[in-house]
């Protein structure tokens, strides 16, 4: 049975991009199962593209192969790589997309096209799409590409400050709900039941959506591994006029006198 | 060979919840054939929800599992349940989505948490897939839960009243097209080709979209099962200002002397 | 292992109709690679579908069978049809879908429902589904259907012109990023780096999007095998005002002297 192909994009839905994808994955390795991780990360958002693969790839089977493409510099000498880390195999743009991988655990390769014809706008279908069915197939990495010997490209990852007296963070994704989420960690520190302020606006840590009040902002530990503005069925971004890559900053709540 | 686990959420498609499930059932039962029926519901519509699996569970193979996950009291103590009809399964939270099934032949089980972690926010990942992927690896149903006992929560069905001067009833789901599926059993009282009247419009019974006029609205045997109101080529809901959810009268159209 | 069924329709995803195809298939089929080209044609639009399934249909296995349901004349005595081509099968309305395979090499036959009831409002489902599940199975398409001898239904494929002093075309679909395909084909003549005008923009022929600067129109070779109207990492869709179905015409840059 050959492992999972699971694919990431910014492609939507509406064009044939992923279908032809899977039809390339399914010439080479017939019977694959592929599956869809997302492809509604805003066009060219690297760093949405980079959380949602970190907050996700453990939920798959080892030997599942990721397709990462979320590429603004397709056409261009950017290099395409290869990771593996814990069984699991990435292939994306050195963008950024993949620096989350980057500790002495992971193994790294630059991957291009074989000999085929390759179309210089989409290197996901034309170069990607066959690796990972080379990959699926049991072909080693090393032959797939060489060791990767010069770094990563820089990574544009902007760090969240989180002390007593602050939480200054950064909206990496809002989801279906307009829950946003934060990067920040889930940590007990915020888990004690504190008021904030935001604003004007009061945020109050929870558990749960469901223990907060209506019309409420609490700070909730989410589903995907980091903290969430988020209210008890309501559109959160909507009521703070929230965006994905907004900066965002908490305070204790002043106590009145 | 597994059988099919299909999925129904009011998660969307720019979220990674979909796929993160889709990756614990691969991982618990590699191979699975996974089938998506659909990820739109609006956003905690129970009602929609259950409209739509009762409109499309018959179409699929027997032993089929399905996991439906439109979920507003995810966290609180709200049961998860197992209900088996006709060789196929069904798990969802009890809020009215399954009370559909819930006649003499359909068995019942209170499902739960095993031991491993579980987020507060995301059962579906956490919870009910690992259950569904032990389903379709053959494991039998009470051995996943208990018996239930208590009755289904009460579920919020809205009536339709159809008699010879009134129907009265619910759009229970707009397509793309701008159909308004209504919950109304076809009927062959529903075929004669009689006029109505809904306000000012005039609607007429119809076997298929082709038979309209441009302009008209028709009152139509739908593929759901339901009557729909529906145009010929052009979105019904924009032309009568609908919503899922909105009440609708029609009464016979008066004979103008 | 069976051949993949390819699903390209105008259903979106905000309904059960993809979903109840699959399940059909599943039933006569079990274990059949189903794969979703795309479902977000606009409403009726024929000639978008016949772009896209003519754009992708050669990245598939040999043997793919693509089920292709838009179908504004459901219902009507408008036929079905099957042809084969290739090796690979396709399943559609005969509305110009599948013109494009007109060819002497493509084989044609008329299908139709079998004994089984069948709704008047989706002959994708109850039809066309487990006629492709049987060819998956491997039944020889002349057991489906009877030969087609009258021809294809005329086609409304616009033409477009191009000389050494005009390009005169259409625009077939548009895509995530605003990129605006055209129907024309790549040609060595439109990659010379001349320049064009479009009312009072420059276009300027070029390999990629990453060499245009920002906010510059390119003519672009795309990965669909059509030239692209398109900008680098910018909407041109929206900057030109564009949508599916408008003409376009482009003329040689005037020397100034």
């Amino acid at each position: 049975m050959l492992p999972p192909i699971v694919l990431l994009t910014d492609f939507g839905h509406q064009d044939p991009y992923v279908g032809q994808m899977k039809g390339v994955i399914l010439r080479h390795a017939p019977g694959a199962p592929i599956v869809d991780l997302c492809h509604e990360i805003s066009p060219c958002n690297v760093a949405q593209a980079a959380f949602m693969l970190h907050a996700s790839y453990v939920f798959f089977p080892e030997r599942s192969i990721f397709i990462c493409v979320v590429d603004p510099g397709v056409g261009t000498a950017r290099r395409l790589l290869l990771a593996c880390l814990g069984g699991r195999f990435f292939l994306a743009p050195d963008n950024g997309l993949l620096n989350f991988l980057g500790n002495r655990e992971t193994s790294w390769w630059v991957v291009g096209a074989d000999a085929s014809p390759v179309s210089s706008t989409f290197h996901g279908r034309d170069i990607l799409a066959p690796l990972a069915a080379r990959l699926a197939l049991g072909e080693p990495p090393h032959r797939l590409g060489v060791p990767m010997i010069s770094g990563l490209s820089a990574s544009s990852v902007s760090g969240a400050r989180f002390g007593p007296d602050i939480l200054e963070c950064t909206v990496i994704h809002i989801d279906r709900f307009g829950n946003c989420l934060l990067d920040v960690q889930i940590s007990a520190l915020l888990r004690t039941g504190r008021l904030w302020r935001m604003g004007r606006r009061i945020v109050a840590e929870a558990d749960t959506y469901a223990q907060l009040r209506p019309g409420r902002i609490g700070l909730i530990p989410g589903s995907q591994g980091v903290m969430e503005l988020a209210m008890n069925q309501a559109p959160c971004a909507r009521a703070l006029n929230l965006e994905v890559g907004r900066k965002v900053t908490l305070r204790p709540r002043e106590k009145r006198p």
